[in-house]
């Protein structure tokens, strides 16, 4: 498209929702979606605007004591077949591709921005590309990298969704794997042999026996865990394998950085065995003792727990932000074939960050 | 080849096992030897022959008290590259593809074949195709489909290598694959699902449990094994796994029957989980108490020792044949690239065949 479909920011925040999903914008295709993002703030006076690939950043300029970013990603997973768009109105819930992951939450920031000119706290406008798809392509790292200044605040929300609550921080995940090593021979004449499969049984005893506890992190409990996600092995069935590979994943709580979730694995649970990071993401604290983040909390009286899985809220978390997810949805509907979203959560959603930050 | 290639059965027996080297017989490309071998045969007034597929059936029909089968495979595994042949000559060894497994014992038939017109009990040659691939194609279970009567016998020798010994009856082999079912979820939120892989544990701990004790059956020691020799499962590196397969395979002495194996890994090992028979081969009893066996052994005066893996003997005990092992080779140059068998061994496989049956 040349030119950019024209968003109304004027319309009330479930219109929003359905223009934001009826322009369609799977990973890594944002642009059109982007580029009408990028028109209709440019044309806020009281917002300075930059645009970083399919990403764009809009932000107050009011000198205020602090700064909070509301974050969302322009990106959803793929459409079914046939496709799940246009949005469609069934009783309470809007319908269709990206009404609950996230463009609810995008509709929320595209209000905000356009009818909160002078907010308490300065605010920094974030929608980013390629969150569903892999590391390498997400538009919030590669804004950290590109401009880690525009992203400096006191405290993030990013508008996830979460269920009519507040989740703080996440946990961290750090995958590797196990290998176990034998010695090969006919399956006819074992005892020439050594059973590397037979030796996955210390490795599983070593994962039931190495399970952490669940952890308190700033007021909020992290539920920790020690998985076997992969296994395998074998050559054929007359033949005694020399070798398996176990993948294992760790949750660990935001109390611990990386490093010392490695040093648990490498060190005391798999002590002694061949052992290969494959990779490690490193939590995010809550923060919920930073003073705009209890505010927050002040504020909109919802319940707070702790984010499980890893999100975006740790690369605030990098950047020294601390970060919380809250925006309109229920998750068991993300990327769902019947994606849906409450109507009412994202007139709530748009109601509470407004007494936050009106 | 049109005219096939003329086997002179006068020659020495390590003279005559180059010459069969020397016409290549991978499985299925044993045309060219089968016609050479029934060309030979042909040309002993004492004896009656058939041609079934690639397979030559050869019989003295002097009727004697006992018929005795001596049995070969006439195809290899496949040349190396650059080939493994022709068959040279280096020190005490022939070596090149086939010297062991195993034209050295077709070498050793087809001289008794030619040399002993009344031997004292009645023979019956047999000379079959691929047996070094999948059952379906073996010529000696075609045989036993066409012509179960011509291979009926009070005893059989398999001239495969035995390393200067005799190696009676052999195991049975039963694989199967145990399942292992979860539930799928989150690896953020483990606890929404069941964890499929770490349920394998319980199956390598009955695989433990589930060792087998050596048997003694007519008076030769058979070592039975229970191994895992395939393992896989895992979805993606954040998903609790919903299934697991362990491939199981049980090395069970002929004193059971294939059922008593199944009951014992369905009913006992592995009761209460999902199992599936993959494949279930019978061993075979080694019959020494058989009178034909008995002078066998008597006569060779060499060690008797149980054979561990599955060979074409149990073809015969399934036709109700007990069968031994007896070839000229060592079973570890069988299908290696630098395959060779010692000169003296064909000899003196063919001298003590030659007293038992002169």
């Amino acid at each position: 498209m040349t030119t950019p479909s024209r968003l109304d920011l004027e319309q009330d925040v479930v219109s929003l929702t359905a223009a934001l999903c009826d322009i369609p914008s799977v990973s890594l295709q944002e642009r059109d979606l982007a580029d009408a993002v990028e028109a209709a703030v440019r044309r806020l006076p009281h917002l300075t605007v930059l645009r970083d690939g399919n990403a764009v950043v809009a932000r107050t300029e009011l000198g205020r004591a602090e700064r909070v970013v509301l974050a969302g990603h322009l990106d959803t997973v793929p459409l079914t077949t046939p496709a799940n768009l246009p949005v469609r109105r069934e009783g309470d819930y809007l319908v269709g591709r990206g009404t609950t992951d996230m463009k609810g939450g995008v509709a929320v920031q595209l209000r905000l921005a356009a009818t909160l000119p002078e907010p308490v706290r300065d605010v920094t406008y974030v929608f980013y590309d390629a969150e569903e798809i892999s590391d390498e392509h997400n538009g919030l790292a590669r804004l950290a990298r590109h401009h880690p200044d525009l992203l400096a605040a006191d405290f993030a929300v990013l508008l996830e969704p979460t269920d009519d609550a507040v989740e703080g921080g996440c946990n961290g995940s750090l995958t590797l794997q196990v290998h176990t090593r034998g010695v090969a021979a006919h399956s006819a004449r074992p005892w020439m042999g050594h059973n590397a499969i037979h030796d996955v049984a210390d490795v599983l005893a070593r994962i039931t026996q190495g399970q952490l506890p669940d952890v308190d992190v700033d007021g909020l409990l992290f539920r920790q865990s020690l998985n076997a996600v992969g296994i395998s092995g074998g050559i054929a069935d007359n033949v005694i394998p020399d070798h398996a590979v176990v993948t294992v994943n760790l949750r660990y709580a935001p109390h611990w950085g990386p490093e010392q979730a490695v040093s648990y694995l490498t060190e005391e649970v798999f002590a002694g065995l061949e052992v290969e990071v494959i990779d490690n993401s490193p939590g995010a604290r809550p923060g919920l003792d930073r003073p705009a983040a209890a505010a927050f909390v002040d504020t909109l009286k919802l319940p707070v727990r702790a984010k499980q899985g890893w999100t975006d809220v740790s690369r605030f978390s990098a950047l020294g932000v601390p970060a919380v997810n809250f925006g309109p949805g229920e998750s068991q509907f993300a990327h769902a074939d019947d994606e849906r979203c409450r109507v009412d959560q994202i007139v709530a959603a748009e109601s509470a960050l407004r007494r936050w930050l009106g």
